[in-house]
């Protein structure tokens, strides 16, 4: 018999699978549910506008958090001449529509998609990535790591990056799942960009007019 | 006696049939109700603003966010010199105006019909569809297909787009309606637009000033 | 001994009566209550603003949505040199204030109230109407006929138009009702304007300027 | 002993009396209250602004409506040229702070403190008055006439504007109250503004510029 | 053992005392706690902006609804040639940070601390006032009058400012505290301004540009 | 087995340690939890906007109030020429992003960090730091002192700076943490700035332009 789940959006029948690329602006992250680990897709788009952002896909408080600290950091580290975010809109959606998801721990995931947005430049559809993101771009542990890494070799996905501070977990981890997969443990988000894009952040110095000084 | 449906609007007496024609931006979609599948309609409009979105026909959360994702992924798609979207605003709507509606699944009928909106267009109002869309374009599976399918045979729609993810679904199909019915299996928004539209999108590509570049 | 409503505003003690005449920008619309049909009326205004758009009379969240249906086909129908809307605000009013009002019925009523507004043209006070109104200007169906057209002829009302999808309720109406009342049923907003103000509106066309045109 | 009321703001103690005086823009109103009528004060005052409106003095939902219905009223009828409201933000504040108000009863007060504000012309603190008014001008019957207007003779008013439609209610009134009151039946905003100003508003007109028609 | 308050901030552990001198923008004001009276201390600052207000430190809707009556009456009575308000922000605050704090009896201090501000001139810390402030100017009652000056008295205050209204509350209070205090009674703004900061405003008078009447 | 905390984010499964350097912008703070003190880390940043203050790290109402009493205080004190805030946006976030976090206490801890993104100046990671700010810029009592500095003992923290009002609660510290600690007690925001940054801020006055002045 029908139920509510089907008038919302159909149940997932198999485990997701990994597409064979992702376009620009999307990749592939992981998730922890009550039923194992998931591969889930960030994917973000800009169009004409004035600067706004859009978050859709049933993101918790805390998942529009870390929307925002990715895109804060972004925009904090591009060369302020090449920035054309107040002409564009950034729409952030993370399917399924239907299913509610919250937490930290798509941070750099997050930070990823936006940065090959940035870039146009596509990132590998078979690396995926868990991991808090700070605002001074510190990679932070995350949780379930063990039912992530599982449920991302039965994806097809054969790179993850995981946060240096997660190392010990991987003692959970079974021999077959860590066979099947390259794990790369990143500490910063210029770790983050270099398994993802090939590319190096420059260092972190506020981008304001030279001419601009702040005197106490 | 009278009851309070009855104040807030009138109960459906009968099974809603399709109209002879819809106008260019109104899209026959398909719902799933606990008593069988069911169309409506789509309707979206526009007028001089300056760039707001209606949203109203009692929308829950999801569907509100389907209708921003459509509406994205239209914008992010459209050449940019032909996109006067900031000096209008644009209306969407879906009658019945009492009736409570929600779910991921009309997110391809939202695109077609704003689509249509855009080119001013009409299509077939004996063509269907029901399909949840991701902001890459993508169509995902939706639940409900077999009463869906029934409620479209009998308001008299010839032709239904459903995704291709939901193959598997058509053999719960009876034989009359899979007879009444030409079924097209969708897998992104480049086929709906083909089936419905009869055009082709170009690749996605950032609509940017080429003068603009990113370099990070 | 006093009570709550008589704190929030007086209780009416007769039925309402319909006034004499009315003023461009108010139309007389129906109501059905647990205690049967009444006329109501919808008042518009305009002055000098930016384009806002105020609703008050306690409507709930489907009335509000009705007004904006209305507003948003006015302003999608009206020739586009012609349209002051971003210099004026619209205010929307249904007394009485303290009793609060829903549902979508009052679809056809807002928008005549609107229309008449917008050409500064009174609408005969003793026409009152019920329908909601669609994005594309159909009118569909509302509950309620049988007490809404006694109340009507209770009040002092002539002519009375009512949804065509109605016309099947009209055999529960009393003989005395059917020879008191001149019914017109209508299909769509255009029959609507033609009944209460004796002019037609162009087809539905966007009001764009010519020169920008969507290609896709 | 002390509880919150002493927390939140002083009790009264006994009855409010009208001021000798009250300046422009603040005008005598009244109020049923359980333990009976009291007058209170409509104040408002103008500053310089960009047309916002404050309201303050915990007024509920439906007397804020009455407040934007006063409002509205008065910037349609003004002549354009001579309403700077735009370069001004409009405060209408209701004493004591903390004693929570609501009804539609204040209408024609709000009204005429904002056409006192306007006209900067005093209202004689002596004249109270209680009524709603719908937007077309229209003053309606309020509940509670009896205990307001014994409340308007201990506080010292002399003359009370009320509902036309309230008159039938006077026969409750006590010969002592109607010895020291002179009672002015009002129908519209048009009366009261004879009444308390001692002018007369123009016939109502859109106030638009005149090369600008509406034409459908 | 811990508990939640410590958490939200520090208790305060013996009673507040005055400080030796306010900067301009700070005044000291009391309040009535369950626990006795206290001096407490209204903080305003102004920094670049563009005319917005923030107020913080936990203020409920009353005493915000203060801050905003108190903010206007000065807005209105400043001379409009000497009013950057459009380039500064203003922010009140009133510490404890993590008390909450409720009521209208603040207004005469929110009022004096704002035009402590804009005159960028001290008042003596060693005055403390209480009183509710009208949109017109007048002070009225307060409650707790008697626990407030014994707290004035034992933080160190020397003279008081009180509503003329509360006056016969002064035989509740003991000699001890009439003997430390100079008591001021104050039935208008203008009497604030007089005994804190020894100007006199100009009598009410809306500031437009005499160019601009309005005519009705 | 699993829990809801690991769907929302990692558990500290150890005692969070200072880093051997912050960038500028970032300052670490102390906390009192249930199980104790610990570290924490204020992140602030700055990117090209129009001055709109962002704050993630699911902040409770207090300690967003905190925030904006530092921003306001720090604007109102740097010289106006020198104060791009409205060409940029700030961003303040406190990590871990799925641990609500409440109170006042870290006041001093928010304005150092943004002081140090003003400057562009790191302050040495090995200085914590816990007190309320107020408005005028005093440091205010806070609570748990004796588990903070035990915390910050344990991080790696060599210098601590606390309210000058909690001197008294420092025989309640152990002679363990006392030794390993050099404790600054703190006044003012001016006492901050030079245990932070090595500078003196000009005293207090109003940044406007010379040429405009208030006369009440
Ligand atoms: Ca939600
Ligand atoms: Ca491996
Ligand atoms: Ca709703
Ligand atoms: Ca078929
Ligand atoms: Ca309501
Ligand atoms: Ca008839
Ligand atoms: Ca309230
Ligand atoms: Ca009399
Ligand atoms: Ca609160
Ligand atoms: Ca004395
Ligand atoms: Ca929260
Ligand atoms: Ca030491």
């Amino acid at each position: 018999s029908k139920d509510l789940e089907e008038i919302l959006g159909a149940q997932k029948r198999h485990h997701q699978k990994v597409k064979d690329e992702n376009p620009a602006g999307v990749v592939t992250g992981l998730a922890w549910t009550p039923v194992g680990g998931e591969v889930l897709f960030i994917e973000t788009m800009s169009m004409p506008g004035n600067g706004a952002t859009l978050i859709t896909g049933q993101l918790g408080e805390v998942m529009q958090e870390s929307a925002k600290i990715a895109l804060s950091l972004l925009k904090s580290r591009l060369p302020i001449d090449f920035l054309p975010f107040k002409e564009r809109d950034i729409h952030i959606h993370v399917p399924a529509g239907a299913t509610p998801k919250d937490g930290p721990s798509a941070g750099i995931t997050l930070f990823s998609a936006l940065a090959s947005l940035a870039m146009n430049k596509p990132i590998d559809s078979h690396i995926a990535m868990t991991g808090e993101l700070t605002l001074r771009g510190d990679v932070e542990p995350i949780g379930g790591l063990k039912e992530k890494l599982f449920g991302a070799m039965r994806a097809g996905i054969t790179k993850v990056l995981i946060p240096e501070t997660n190392k010990a977990d991987l003692k959970e981890v079974s021999e077959e799942v860590l066979d099947a997969l390259e794990i790369i443990p990143v500490r910063t988000v210029e770790d983050v960009l270099r398994e993802t894009l090939g590319i190096t952040l420059p260092p972190i110095e506020m981008k304001m007019d030279p001419s601009i000084r702040f005197m106490i």
